[in-house]
Order: C-alpha cells, then structure tokens, then sequence
C-alpha cells in the first residue's frame, strides 16, 4: 500500500464522513480524525464518530468542544422544531443550516492539520443530495483551499494543501456502495437530526429521508434502528 | 450620525480590537462583538474583553467557548514556554503562533453576522507589527471575503460580505493615536500573553514589547501596570 501521510479527516459520524474516512484510508493516507462537538442537542453523533473511528482502526480521534450556543441561529442548536416529512430537496435553505458551519470545521481541521503535518483536508460533503447548504458546492471548496495557502504557516512556506470532497458529484447510493465495497460498517453511523430519546432515528426528517432514499436506491438495507418505520 | 447597520467586531481584549471596535462604531455601525475563549491560559483576556465592551458600551458582546486543546500546538494553549526578550520583528513565525487561528476566529465571526444580519466584519489584524504570523496579511484578508461570500446562505442570496481590517497598515503608535481620538481608555485592555497570578503583565514578552514601543513611538504613557519595569 502507498503511504500518502497524514490527513485530517472531518468526522461527524454520519455516513458521508464514515465513507470519506475510508476513502482516505483507500488512498493511503494516515487517517487523523476531527469531530466538533458544537453543541448538538444529541452526543448521539459524536458516539457514532467514536465507533467509526474504531471500526477503521484510524490513527488519532479527536474531539473538539465549539460552544455555538451563545450565537445561535440553528434548528441543530436552538430550540427551533426540526421539520418533518418535508421534500428535503424542494430547493430554498433549511432552518438545520447551521451559519457558516462547514467553514468553521475546516478551519479547525486546518488548524489540527498543521499540528500534524498534514497537507491533505478530507470532507464529506455532498453537492447532489445536499439539502441547499452553500458549503456544499465546488466553489466553496475550492475558496477554502486558497485561504488554507495563505492562511497558515504551512501554506507559506512550501507546503500546499488540499482539500479533498471525494464524494461532492456522488449520489447517497453511489456513497453507500463505495462506503460498503470499503468495508465501512453503516450501522454505526448516525444520520437523524432528531432522534428518540434511545438513540433511534425518526426516519422522517431530512436526513432520515436521503438516507433511507439512498439504501433503497443502492439496493442494500440500512443496518440502523428507525423508532417509526 | 450614519447609521450603517449592524457589524461583527472581533474582541480579544487587546489595544488592536479595542481601536477596531471604536473605528466600527466611528463609522456608524451597531457593533456585536464576539469573543472566543480557545482555552487560553488566563481568562485575563476576556475580562478585558468584557471591560472594553462596557467602556464603548456596545450593542451586543457574546463569547464562544472553542476548547483548542485537543488539537493543541502552541504555547499559548500548550505547556510550552512563553519567550522572554526576544526581537519581536526578527522574523520567522515564532511558537506563540495558533493554527489557523485568525481563519478560526473569521468562521465564528461569519456565523455571528448571518445570525444578527450583518454584513460588516471588523478583525484588528496588523500586518505592519505583525510578529510574523502569516493570517495578518492583506492576501489572508482578501481570501477569507472571497470566502464567505460563497460560503453562506447570507452571501449567496444577494448580501455581500466586506472583512474590514482598518488597522492593517498602521504601527503600534498610530494605532493608539487613533484610539486615543476615538476615546478608548487602553486600561482596560491586556496584550501580555503571559501576566502574573495577579493579571500584571510581564513586560517581557513580544506582545508586551511591541506595546510599549508603540505607546513610547506616540509619546503616550501606557496606563496599565507591569510586573516588571
């Protein structure tokens, strides 16, 4: 296998990220993990970052505590209803956006990258199935990657750094069956905004709805426990 | 007096963001100031932060908790030694630097300003007495409004971003000219990054070096107190 070095890669124990990680592992990276803990109403996630971290056997784990409590402006972390049963790809901006939330992951990712000497960023977003968030797109990815070389001591003396969205063009079920062909195991990972208060999605917010949409579409049965199927 | 809406200034407690928040106000915005705690070594900073807030009596003043720990990396979040006496514009980037640090803090302000309406962001970077740290130059600057002008619901619905950073030309001494016009009372502001159990700056550090320079250069007397002098 190739050694590539480091990498960080943002964590947030949803598949997308599961399938990312394994992505980097793939191409020979030294897979270093981030997950931000900003807050969620649930630590639903961040247990489901832990144990995709251990399936993949990654390198490092780490969790970094953002309090965006006192900003606010979120359905994630405010006390705004999630919304059910809507058509997640009707078009418009969720109240689940989160302000500038995939900026701030990278810039924390970038930041964990210079203490590791890693010059490659890994990212799982989704520009397909990607629910109107503008983090999402190409664009932004590619604004991120010219500050990252501008920003950081790395970037300015010698190094360039990469910001890897493997999975930007992909759909949830082409995801799913390049995730499973890795090897990465779906059913520890976590998608619901709202899930029961044992830990079981609601099967119908957003990201339940793409999820499930996804499996269906790959022809493959979602491992996870749903509290209304 | 103008009223040019509101703006997100980013509030350290030191003598640069003090002066920013006063010019944000000179210009006719309603300043909401946001403060981060990144697990500094001494919470000296805020209270300074908070003082200064009073003192301008701002619209707003928030302060985000981002546990930077876990990532470590630099003496000032790490156990390694502040330096003492050196030549703070010898060159090279020194150990004080924090990853990403000014890309972190711009994230956070992002987010803040798509929630309170605001277009306007105000960062205290001075790339004249910059220490050397690559995030206080104009090309960072730039970058990160290119950025978030594509990176949020805000600046992707018609809004436009502008990053202000109005101390970046000047030294130290006209700085505090300014401030002083402006009616900033630099008591209540800290710049040692390594005071003593009694929040008396060291006198010794870069950043304290750089300060009393600076009030000498504009022939000004420095009203806080000194461990050491």
């Amino acid at each position: 296998m190739t050694d590539s070095g480091n990498a960080v890669v943002l964590l947030s124990g949803g598949l997308d990220s599961a399938t990312t990680a394994a992505v980097a592992q793939r191409d020979g990276f030294r897979v270093h993990a981030l997950s931000v803990d900003y807050g969620q109403r649930h630590a639903v996630e961040l247990d489901s970052a832990r144990r995709v971290a251990a399936d993949l056997a990654l390198a490092r784990h780490v969790v970094v505590r953002v309090d965006l409590r006192a900003v606010g402006g979120s359905a994630l972390t405010d006390d705004i209803a999630v919304p059910k049963n809507e058509d997640p790809t009707a078009g418009g901006i969720p109240v689940t956006y989160v302000p500038a939330r995939n900026t701030l992951l990278l810039s924390l990712a970038l930041g964990f990258a210079e203490v590791v000497d890693a010059f490659d960023i890994f990212i799982g977003v989704n520009a397909l199935d990607y629910s109107g968030y503008p983090d999402c797109r190409p664009e932004f990815i590619r604004a991120f990657e010219k500050l990252a070389n501008v920003a950081t001591k790395a970037g300015t003396t010698g190094g360039a750094f990469t910001i890897h969205a493997p999975l930007i063009d992909l759909s949830k079920a082409e995801i799913l069956r390049l995730g499973s062909g890795l090897g990465v195991d779906y059913a520890s990972t976590t998608s619901c905004y709202d899930p029961d208060p044992g830990g079981r999605a609601c099967g119908e917010c957003d990201s339940c709805q793409l999820r499930l949409r996804g499996f269906a579409e790959a022809g493959l049965k979602d491992p996870v426990a749903y509290a209304r199927r």
